[in-house]
């Protein structure tokens, strides 16, 4: 099966390396715009060959698109308009509105709405790995609008890559990564800003810096070309779930301002009930 | 050398552990007040005996004190008045307070005011693991007010758990801690509450989390019997970080409330910085 990766940064490149792995594509060929990362994608060999856009569509079996949401927007329609038989699937964050973009196209069955739930903070095809996605969820949306055999094959791949399916209408997925991801990213975001704004010995953050601070910071490191795109398409459920952080964060100032510890221990308590979520 | 730790939990059963496993502690006493704690760290070896504070501190060349920061209050007076020639030092959070509580005890040269810079999201004697604090900073406050011979035994000690070690005033390095580590905790369990809060769908949060949330949300399983007094101990530090990481937030629910997305960009640009500082 020869399939195209439309996008050989992090995701298309670490699913461009476990497709070869897995012996799932023959060939995977490379579809991407910046020529510094087509030159990286080819030294690093997790592509054969870089095409142009229209070529990659006729020489493969499935087009995998994994750019940053906004560029999808015109991406999907202009790939749809090309296909035959092939099968076109993304990895985008959000869904909702390309799928409501794509809704009336005649070859909307070929297109299979996914969203492999791995990442890093890291972007370009230098931050692809091997191993990823394994035992992780892939979302699969509205898989009614999709010809039953495109969802089959798209199915096939993920579950050779490791992953277990999920199905959820695009809505809802859309509200759910809003609390699962983007939230998580925006605190990250503003914990970072919070710590260079005030902080100004910077050696002793360094210094002091523990796997804690870390661990909630890291993702401040994600790149705003994918990001910007995500809180825009997703914006008003972002927006809901940052609201109800902001209040939940005032929740804890009160009780400092306060001095209510008791409410302090209800509050992290409630928190505590993450455990039964997240081992 | 006989060591005695007090308060066998995370901190002070995997002090335990490292401090028989390098050699420095030939015999290692626990006083613990939890009967529970007491059995646990005899079957998992953490110490070799149990003792009530008085005996163990007479039989004792060192008293590492590794309690909650509220418990500390009354236990290093209490020790201090107890110790001849022996060390102490504790393990605690913050510093201010319990410096200036003791600033004129007879013995206060005696003690050693650290803060070993690691930790995880669990707590007592079964969360105590080996290898921890290796390659960590551990801060130690008010130097000058503990007796040379004291400090030069805390310092070889922690040097010989592999940390490495930084001077700072109490004042300093409780402003520090809000930034570097209590926020952090607070971001998390706000985090932790807003997604159960709003999320009803537990099987869905479950299925999505990847590994961008459970990064930002782990130290919300911390446990509030440390953290509160922590927070109290801390109050106008972590009041001014808190106040701060609101009003970054905000900047971020403005910039999608106005679609202003150049913003935005400038705001995760400016995030991305911290890349400098964490590796």
């Amino acid at each position: 099966m020869v399939i195209t990766v439309v996008g050989v940064g992090l995701i298309g490149g670490s699913m461009a390396i476990a497709l070869k792995e897995k012996g799932i594509a023959s060939k995977v060929i490379g579809v991407e715009s910046n020529p510094a990362h087509q030159q990286k994608a080819l030294e690093l060999g997790l592509v054969d060959e870089i095409l142009p856009l229209e070529q990659a569509v006729v020489a493969s079996d499935v087009i995998i698109l994994t750019t940053p949401v906004n560029a999808l927007q015109q991406l999907v329609p202009l790939v749809l308009d090309q296909v035959q038989n092939q099968v076109v699937m993304d990895a985008g964050s959000t869904k909702s509105g390309i799928l409501e973009l794509i809704k009336t196209h005649p070859n909307r069955g070929r297109f299979v709405a996914t969203h492999p739930m791995w990442g890093t903070e890291y972007s370009g095809p230098e931050a692809a790995v091997q191993g990823a996605f394994v035992s992780k969820a892939t979302v699969i949306c509205n898989k009614e609008e999709s010809d039953e055999d495109a969802v089959i094959l798209v199915e096939k791949i993920y579950k050779e890559l490791g992953m277990h399916l999920v199905y959820m209408n695009a809505v809802d997925h859309d509200v759910h990564v809003a609390y699962v991801s983007h939230i998580s990213h925006i605190t990250s975001f503003a914990l970072a800003n919070t710590v260079l704004e005030k902080e100004k010995e910077e050696e002793a953050i360094f210094e002091l810096a523990s796997g804690g601070f870390e661990s909630t910071v890291r993702l401040a490191k994600s790149n705003p070309a994918m990001w910007v795109p995500i809180f825009k398409e997703n914006r008003d459920n972002v927006l809901d779930v940052l609201n109800e952080h902001i209040s939940q964060l005032r929740k804890f100032k009160a009780c400092l301002e306060k001095e209510n510890y008791t409410y302090l221990t209800d509050l992290i308590e409630q928190a505590n009930k993450i455990r039964r979520i997240i081992k």
